[in-house]
């Protein structure tokens, strides 16, 4: 790659601050960033033509030299500081060159008012028309064109041929390059779940060790690649290392792990970088996976406006191949900032992403191990999509089985049979959560419910593929109604626990029937750093709080709910006294399991 | 300012780059940035406590001396080129630094290892106990604290005192430094309106002229700035250049306009900056205006969080005082951008902001330029929020004169009489509308609704608070639902235009009582170059799918309407057909008025 730095000396309205450094400015600047610079400058155009093509021979011959070095040398050893200075070009000449110099009175050319329109008004000023009309013929088109207004063919065999034209070029197309993953088969990674919500796992380090052997099987292919700031072993995906490094062309150190020239994991503490990286890697056909810290996503929020956009665009162009999906892992979420607090704190990524076209986007909660492989697997094998994957990183209780895992995640939403008690009837309430932690939390509800309440009839769903609860009509994913009223019926209360902001579920399912039934909890911007159940309260989605939601709007429960009520708020005051004394969570709540 | 550079080697998990880059190498980069570093390197603690205050005492004398010179050459001439490098120190020592050297074997002072925890497990590992010990008696406690564990006096009189503490220090609570702004009287810049619908202004340019005499009135007190991503002048605010001037510190050349070393406007093409700058410039004390294209807002989606929490946090904590607010002018909006296309077209800053406190953050969409002066106003007065105003910078139709739109702003929402055809009746439909095109389709569809179907009885209400249509247990500024029912009718239809992503207005209003007959149109990721209202057709937004969304929901004219749904069908088709052969819109269309 040879860069090209053009300054022209302007934007739109004011000079660019590059533009107005001296060539020393600029050599130390592009010297420090690890560039060798060339300067071409002036405003004759031939003489230009000439030093621009001398310079281009020159850095052509040492581009090449630099390459016959490295692939003679192929690994730099630790300590060696020779980095290569690549060539670049700065590029200095005018604003709107060759274009009309003067208009009504004012410089146009090598100033700002070359911006998009030098001339204007041509139909009401005579003296405009004219001067556009010396520009054109000032490129002498009587030496460029036949006289049938052909371009000549000296000049028309200029152009490059086949796939040298630029919008050929299948590295410009591509899904024409994009291979499938060789993918090991994700079952092989199960955590094993005997029964529902009795042990734990961390969901993140499981998927680590399947994408490590993702790696591995595609490593002749060398179209994989995982991204990430500097979290790829703080999300816990370290298996990785196992088979790869992080990718370092800085001089290393005996004590440095993990980094090598060739590491296939890109890790730099700017999520516009890794963006960008990899926005570029699956433009030319290869595939990758970007884990980031939840909060921090909202960086990129306009990279991936932009990057949904072309994909929007591009689907419907006959000519244009899929490419592999855009995979996000959102992990060290919300619900468990332990260490670092309110700032870290921000589901809202989900909001923002929705907002484009249904066609797509997908975004996925899975609520333990078992499904986020599915859904991991699901993803990597996709096609011109964002997924959208959000999975925590501590140890929790595991639900699923791999074979209800699979199950649960094909069709995206589903009723937990065995954490509900309505089979055979019509529910009570239905106590639904999308979420790790809104799962356990809605499960540890039911719990208490039915220990207080034996009779009553809960029915748990459990949602994986959030696009599920919209209207068929309006993401390919969605329920329709009628499978959609008989999983929440259209008149018994819904209470919702969901991972992000709550308003979203009610934004996604206004169209359903039961909408008016509807009850949702989620994060409220409430937040701080403290113990992760205490996150839970401070939003009102602990499993206390659920309880009590369940009993407000079950009308039989409503009348003899009060004793239970209080047993409520009790638990709450408890739980208040207990973290400010220990500073951590009350046992039966850290140890909770689903009861047997 | 002193810009200490601190590279302690590393990351979490990885060395950092500028780390492992040589002291030349560095020195090239910052003197390429404009800075002269001074190197502060070692591991020694007694010797780079000498080193680092020798350097400072250098450093604060070549400060003062940039400083004299400056002072005494007020102004830079242009082709001046003697821009001062300032000094700055790169500070290179371990990471962990004087922490613990190894454990379990593993280097941790000077590695990543060091990072957070450098020695855990204390209750279950005696030796790591011990390393803990040996660590903090490393720093001699015996000799800093007397026999009651106090801080020896000597130590304890090295602190600051009052204000120098870092805590007291006011510029650290800017809302003490805060002055009110001296503000001209906005209805002063009102657009003359003698019938509504009828003339067209360009409201942004109006706000310019306000926003101008604000900088005059504000000059001495030297604290009011204006924010801008290169785009003051292209978003019709370049009336402050008649007060001031862009602030410019690289050489100057005589073509230059409104560039100098004093300009109170600051303008770089990176919103961070502009972001960056104005949060602490806010957070100093002083008031800002930050003017950007809607579509790039979300650069800085991730830094707007930041700051939206720090307001939360402070205005919870009694000795904080408030700041100014942080003013949003979105410009150069998704409906307008008839030469830039589906990359500048995004309305979801607004979905963004409103997931943030309520306490917190602001949004207006005022309909025209008095109602914008209006707002404008009150932004600038407001404290501690976040106000994000959208608004128009095209030629467009003026509806409220200036005392119909103190009125209208104050309130926030209101039924338009003047278009409205209800009065002293219950409606028949509900034409709601927020935005400037959005509120232009509404009036134009009603008044085809009205030509065709002269009984109808038709309620136009327009919104510029957003606020007011939550409930107002959601927001502070949300409308008492009595007052939201006798405005939209608990049972008939809502037609609502929308500036934004039509499912906001739903997330809104999903408790209302009269949400189910609500049905918002807005923008639905549909766009390309093309013709103003032509953007409109391609999200149903226009007057012609209104008038016809108004005709399938009000139940007599279901009956009655298919002449007129045929009707607006062809001019739809008549509507494409222009623009595609003209590349403009039907003067029909372009020059429509309200009818009088």
């Amino acid at each position: 790659m040879l860069p090209i730095l053009h300054l022209n000396g302007w934007k739109i309205a004011n000079p660019t601050v590059l533009a107005r450094m001296d060539d020393q400015e600029l050599t130390n600047l592009f010297t420090g960033y690890g560039w060798k610079p060339y300067f071409v400058e002036g405003d004759v155009p031939e003489e230009m033509h000439q030093l621009m093509a001398g310079t281009l021979d020159t850095i052509v011959k040492e581009i090449r030299s630099i390459q016959d070095t490295a692939r003679q040398n192929n690994v730099r050893k630790a300590g060696d500081a020779s980095l290569p200075a690549w060539p670049m070009i700065v590029l200095r000449s005018p604003k709107g060159w060759t274009g009309p110099k003067v208009v009504d009175g004012k410089p146009i050319e090598g100033t700002w008012r070359a911006h998009q329109v030098p001339v204007a008004d041509l139909q009401s000023k005579p003296e405009h028309l004219k001067i556009l009309e010396d520009w054109m013929r000032s490129y002498r088109p009587e030496e460029l064109f036949d006289k049938n207004g052909k371009l000549i063919p000296e000049l028309a065999e200029l152009a490059p041929k086949g796939e040298r034209r630029m919008g050929a070029n299948p590295h410009a197309n591509g899904g024409l390059l994009l291979r499938d993953l060789v993918m090991p088969d994700f079952r092989d990674y199960a955590v094993s779940v005997p029964k529902p919500g009795t042990e734990n796992a961390e969901a993140t380090r499981v998927l680590g060790v399947f994408l490590r052997d993702v790696m591995k099987l595609n490593a002749d292919s060398k179209n994989f690649r995982v991204f990430g700031p500097d979290e790829t072993a703080s999300n816990r995906l370290d298996a990785l290392f196992e088979v790869t490094d992080k990718l370092w062309m800085e001089p290393m150190l005996p004590v440095d792990e993990h980094l090598s020239q060739h590491g296939r994991v890109l890790e730099m503490l700017s999520e516009h970088m890794c963006q960008g990286w990899l926005e570029g890697y699956l433009l030319t056909g290869r595939h990758g996976f970007f884990s980031c810290y939840e909060a921090f996503i909202h960086i990129i929020d306009s990279m991936f406006n932009q990057h949904a956009k072309w994909l929007k665009v591009t689907r419907e162009i006959e000519w244009r191949r899929p490419i592999a999906s855009l995979n996000y892992l959102l992990t060290s979420h919300v619900w468990r900032q332990d260490h670092n607090g309110f700032t870290h704190q921000d589901p809202g990524f989900i909001d923002h992403v929705i907002n484009k076209k249904a066609d797509i986007v997908r975004v996925y909660l899975p609520p333990d191990a078992n499904c986020l492989l599915s859904v991991g697997d699901h993803c990597l094998r996709s096609r011109h999509y964002v997924n959208v994957i959000v999975a925590g990183k501590q140890p929790a209780l595991q639900f699923l089985d791999m074979e209800s895992a699979i199950e649960h995640c094909s069709t995206g939403i589903g009723i937990w049979e065995w954490a509900s008690t309505d089979k055979g009837a019509e529910p009570d309430v239905v106590m639904a959560c999308a979420g790790d932690v809104p799962t356990l939390e809605t499960l540890a509800a039911v719990d208490l419910l039915r220990q207080h309440f034996p009779d009553i009839r809960i029915r748990v769903v459990n949602v994986v593929d959030l696009m599920t609860i919209q209207p068929s009509s309006e993401h390919p994913h969605g329920l329709p109604d009628v499978d959609f009223d008989s999983m929440f019926t259209v008149d018994k209360p819904i209470i919702f626990a969901y991972h992000g902001y709550p308003w979203l579920i009610h934004r996604l399912t206004y169209r359903r029937h039961n909408h008016d039934n509807l009850h949702v909890r989620g994060y409220k911007e409430e937040g701080t750093t403290t113990t992760p159940f205490d996150m839970a309260v401070l939003n009102d989605l602990d499993r206390y709080h659920l309880a009590g939601d369940a009993v407000d709007r079950v009308p039989r429960l409503q009348k003899v709910g009060g004793h239970f009520k209080q047993f409520l708020r009790n638990k709450l005051v408890e739980h208040k006294q207990y973290i400010y004394e220990r500073g951590d969570d009350l046992p039966e709540i850290r140890d909770w399991t689903w009861p047997y």
